[in-house]
């Protein structure tokens, strides 16, 4: 059986393009950078060169960009990095303070609260704000400014959520952060992106969003998987993770991994060479699936809005249903896609970004994300739409005489 | 110019099987192994077949191995995973105490330095001690057994050492270690191992070696880089270095970098299947080599014991000249190696490796690090024996002429 792969937002195959860039470095131009020798040296300027690939990309000096394991190393080394080089503030100001939102990638929230946990006993070492999201899934900047302290040492707040794809105003909460600042004629708080879905379908130039630090990953990206950067801006100071040989300025200290940073950089550079004709034409597909959706399955809602949606994003709730039967009957038919975060996908929990919507409960549990990519076409939709409402039909009959009323309300 | 890669030790090109191992799981079999669809469970089964793979290569189980991104962060999340958790003992029996070595790799000093800094202000938070080498640079194990204490959480010394080769005696140290936990009857301290070095060419089975926990690594055994794994004895509790997704049982949070993980299992299966024979065809001409060497060049010492080194290792110093300097003519000339760990080449310092062994002074700026492997044959031995006595000696003749004597003694 053919198979549409609807869950680009988990992780997505190698451009064919990437996998031939990579093909030299893994047993011709294999070297150590940090060798002296030629094999050292070419790999030396292939890292070399990658970075200010990488660079350019995001409109960043090469010293801004440090190379990571991945998106999440990415976003620990941000907020473990900043709060740990900045944290003797808290003497003179009080305890160190981090703004988060409340539909952050594990990633982000995990370690966040991680950092709550940390410290002496009796004694909460951070402190941590959340902001809310509106009904559509956005972060609300002046909710946001209320929650700014003195102490306020870093905001993290996503580019683009993974979930319901939600575009973040991150340019307007920089303006509050700068004007803040400015107020307490401080350097901080430092303003942290996670920009992981972002990177085909959004300018990620770092001037124009006004980020300190942002994250970027290849696994979702058309790229190897195991390898993304941190971008860091000139002056903000960052501590390790872990420690070893200087590698990245001791900031990801281990040979590096050229064949991974080689193919990395070139598709970051895809994805936003391409990101204005694949955003126009996903788009149009997009829409186009939820019309089709809407006009096909009744009890339907879209989390999260249609406008400030990434273009390859379509995240429903079909009333009484679980998402994850949605997704094993779709499977069967040939069909891939998720109920929201492939990190939490063994849970059977109510994800934590459509909790934050504060859906009625009979939609919490049949969120269903379909997230289209490269390969995606129109037939691939016509696909789905032809055997979506058949599903959703049987499994509400299904629902109907579950005995289990306390779990969600009758469906249609 | 045909080259000869001598620098094994630093890093390995991909061996062709592995690279073909990993070839399916770039565009066709590229799934997220937490997805519940079918992409996902082909990956799901491809890592748990890896993982399953990783273990029976080392003789432990499954649920023992820890994929990580390389063997910096499996040696910090060694270290920094078992203090982390079992810390807390401190109240009880004092502060705790971490013995390595002096001759382990940076990933392992620059962990224990870093924890010696940690902690509150005017208090060391952990205390190290770190057991010296003989003359040969082996652990004394009656030197390290002096040095324990009822607080020793953990004791890390590497299998074989990354500049000199010398095998560790892992086995009489876990006896030390046995006794000790005996007497004072305590699980702790853990025993941790390094053996990035090693697959090609010890056994690595866990219960031969005793070990708690191990670190390998795919770079150095001819397979892909940015990936590793930590062994994890049962009943050995670690906490992690970052927080994100359940991955790896949130000891190495992010998805997982599917074709490396099977890749690397490949490579450790490998280099573990082909030891013995491999050990005998590199003995034997690792010695044709330093014998060689010796017959040549005279003013020449070898760091270590010909005896308890790995058979792919010579390290050699020159009186009188610098490491440094040697590499670079031998580049000139077709030959790659290196002047000790690439971690450190960035440097004029002397090695800590070689500074442990307590060289004379004129010996200790010569060190030449050259480091067999699959490639080498007899050939390249012979070629390098012709082109090194002359430019050992071309640049014996220019020292003699320095004017900075304060350096080194005046070469012969």
């Amino acid at each position: 059986m053919k198979r549409i792969y609807l869950d680009h937002a988990s992780t997505t195959y190698l451009d064919l393009i990437v996998k031939k860039t990579m093909d030299s470095f893994w047993i011709e131009n294999f070297g150590n950078p940090s060798a002296i020798h030629e094999e050292g040296r070419v790999a030396k300027k292939a890292l070399s060169d990658a970075r200010l690939s990488v660079a350019n990309s995001l409109g960043a000096h090469s010293d801004e960009i440090v190379f990571t394991g991945g998106g999440t190393q990415g976003d620990n080394l941000a907020i473990l990095g900043v709060v740990n080089a900045y944290k003797a503030l808290r003497s003179a100001q009080g305890k160190p303070h981090i703004i988060t939102s409340k539909i952050e990638h594990h990633a982000v929230l995990h370690t966040v609260s991680a950092l709550q946990k940390e410290g002496l006993p009796d004694q909460t070492y951070f402190e941590t704000s959340y902001v809310g999201v509106d009904k559509d899934g956005v972060v609300d900047p002046r909710q946001l400014k209320e929650l700014l302290r003195p102490e306020t040492i870093l905001v993290s707040i996503m580019l683009a959520n993974n979930e319901i794809g939600m575009i973040q105003p991150i340019p307007e909460i920089i303006k509050i952060i700068r004007a803040h600042r400015k107020k307490h004629g401080a350097e901080t708080p430092f303003l942290h992106t996670d920009a992981v879905q972002a990177p085909s379908y959004i300018d990620l130039n770092v001037l124009k969003l006004g980020v300190d630090l942002m994250t970027v990953n290849g696994s979702k990206i058309y790229g190897p998987k195991g390898i993304g950067a941190l971008y860091v801006r000139r002056g903000v100071r960052i501590s390790p993770l872990f420690f070893g040989g200087g590698q990245e300025k001791g900031l990801n200290p281990g040979t590096e991994n050229v064949p991974a940073i080689v193919g990395f950089a070139k598709a970051l550079e895809l994805a936003q060479k391409n990101r204005e004709k694949e955003s126009k034409r996903l788009l149009k597909l997009r829409d186009y699936f939820i019309d089709g959706i809407f006009k096909n399955v009744s009890g339907t809602v879209l989390n999260g809005s249609q406008e400030k949606r990434l273009p390859n994003n379509v995240n429903v709730s079909f009333s009484g249903v679980e998402g994850e039967a949605i997704i094993l009957y779709l499977d069967a038919k040939g069909v891939a896609c998720s109920t929201g975060s492939a990190c939490s996908s063994d849970s059977l929990e109510v994800s934590h970004v459509i909790r934050a919507l504060k859906r009625p409960y009979e939609y919490a549990h049949g969120s269903v994300r379909f997230t289209l990519g490269k390969r995606t076409k129109k037939e691939d939709i016509d696909y789905v739409l032809k055997v979506l409402p058949d599903i959703i039909k049987k499994l509400r009959s299904i629902s109907a005489l579950d005995n289990d009323k306390s779990r969600y309300k009758k469906g249609r």
